[in-house]
């Protein structure tokens, strides 16, 4: 395998599916070129998916890999509200897995982008030791409504969208739901743009765990917070992995006291597990006691 | 050193350095958040740096290896006669360089960040057993100016800047000016402007070598070049070197053989080194007979 016949055959996938108006030029320039619309504010974020870190290669297969890395990032895109409009994929690899492994990563990645109409508008592809694919993803919302996590406010109610614990559980367990959720997260995207349809400003995705990116959170917000354990958790999971695991990619948002929210949102049930208090900004309390957080963190 | 420290130590060096107004929200949440102009469209590239491919850690400094990762991307922002407007930068480090290697390595990124006025706006931090850097670059140009690698005619002369081979020279010799260019490349931001403004729509950067990047180039115009061998090279720089070294930055253009081109744009010499001319799409001759690519291939 040669690098411009696996080029040309990305390239080749990418304008075989979903093309997006607003991108002027995809894959096959030294840029993509996007026209932004008027009224309309632009989302951008990246995130690394690495051998050994994130995944084994033997336990994952590379399409699974390859739904994985897009997932974490449209999963940032979900915490904003907003629609995917297009990513880059860098992608480095050994170069024995050039051939099919290549394929079967870009098809796992472009499956899930199918699904949201997403374009594959460029990107990076070397020579490396180790799979390391880093996939930044830009998304759109109407004009100021993003949703931050800086937004939180005095009494507001705090809540989760669907069951926590899941993907730490799976990783354990190594089989059952637990472990399909573990291997092929679902960014929230339907339910994040509902939420900020509904009036939701403050919210954000759980990739750390709840102990650690609630405590984000309420510091982002100059809040405090009090939760108590009845967390809406996995089946099988405990309340260990329901607090501190991660990558369970489901939205942490909070509402109004005086809002009404529904019970779900695009068919997730959406959970009140606490409320924005009085108190040092970044204290996170679980039924009164203060909660250390034991998330994830990359050099512990 | 512990993961919440070194994202904090990031965060605040880019607060304390270039804010861009485009840019809402910076480091501190799920995405970044820009509101564009609407006059403008935007260009967006994304390329590794990495270790033992792109750079040896005994050789290069910390800084220069932030420099480099950042100097490759903006320079295909230059390609398209686009002003930088941001970056994200997804980095993974051994955890022992987690230190003063991490934060001089963007010291000398966030250094060429300031020449430009290019706003560090998020990214990612990982542990890992090499060092991996993805760089993403954002940048903006009047609509519909965006210089493209399609935009050669027939009749055109072909053009580089500056001069050619200094990088793969000084990659041999490892001293003199020619390694401190491999070092530190500079992209051709300015002189990318200068040529937009003077009305070049066909432009590329040149970073796997003249014969293979050209080709590209007359591939996508579906255009054949005829080259001459009295090529603008650098000191010491080999025939071979000019042709086939990667790395040089440099811009290479087309103009239509109606338009007059200055000798120099931004202080940066502009040579004339051929002409687009009839023939299968891709080919390129130099002195009369056909060029063979030898640029570089990851995976051969």
């Amino acid at each position: 395998v040669n690098e411009t016949a696996a080029l040309e055959w990305i390239r080749n996938l990418s304008s075989k599916t979903h093309q997006n108006r607003m991108l002027l030029q995809g894959i096959g320039d030294d840029c993509a070129i996007l026209r932004p619309r008027p009224d309309e504010d632009l989302v951008f974020t990246t995130d690394f998916v690495l051998e050994e870190r994130h995944f084994e290669r033997e336990s994952h297969t590379a399409a699974e890999i390859g739904h994985k890395a897009l997932a974490r990032s449209l999963s940032d895109l979900a915490a904003m509200g907003s629609e995917p409009v297009f990513c880059t994929v860098s992608l480095a690899i050994p170069p024995q897995l050039a051939g099919r492994w290549l394929k079967d990563f870009y098809k796992g990645l472009m499956a899930l982008a199918a699904e949201y109409k997403l374009m594959l508008a460029g990107g990076d592809l070397a020579r490396f030791g180790k799979v390391v694919a880093d996939v930044m993803c830009c998304g759109r919302v109407p004009r100021g409504t993003a949703m931050l996590r800086s937004a939180a406010k005095l009494g507001d109610g705090i809540y989760v969208t669907g069951q926590l614990g899941a993907s730490a559980h799976g990783f354990v367990t190594r089989r059952g739901p637990a472990w399909a959720r573990h291997k092929r997260p679902s960014p929230r995207i339907t339910t994040g743009i509902a939420l900020r349809r509904l009036g939701v400003r403050a919210c954000m995705d759980l990739s750390d765990g709840l102990s650690l990116d609630l405590k984000r959170l309420c510091f982002a917000s100059k809040v405090s917070a009090e939760i108590d354990s009845a967390l809406p958790m996995a089946r099988g999971a405990s309340l260990d992995e329901a607090l501190h695991g991660g990558e369970d990619y489901e939205l942490l948002f909070t509402v109004p006291k005086s809002s009404a929210i529904p019970q779900d949102a695009d068919g997730l049930p959406l959970t009140r597990i606490g409320t924005i208090a009085r108190g040092p900004a970044g204290r996170v309390r679980l039924d009164g006691r203060e909660l250390r957080p034991q998330g994830f963190d990359h050099f512990a």
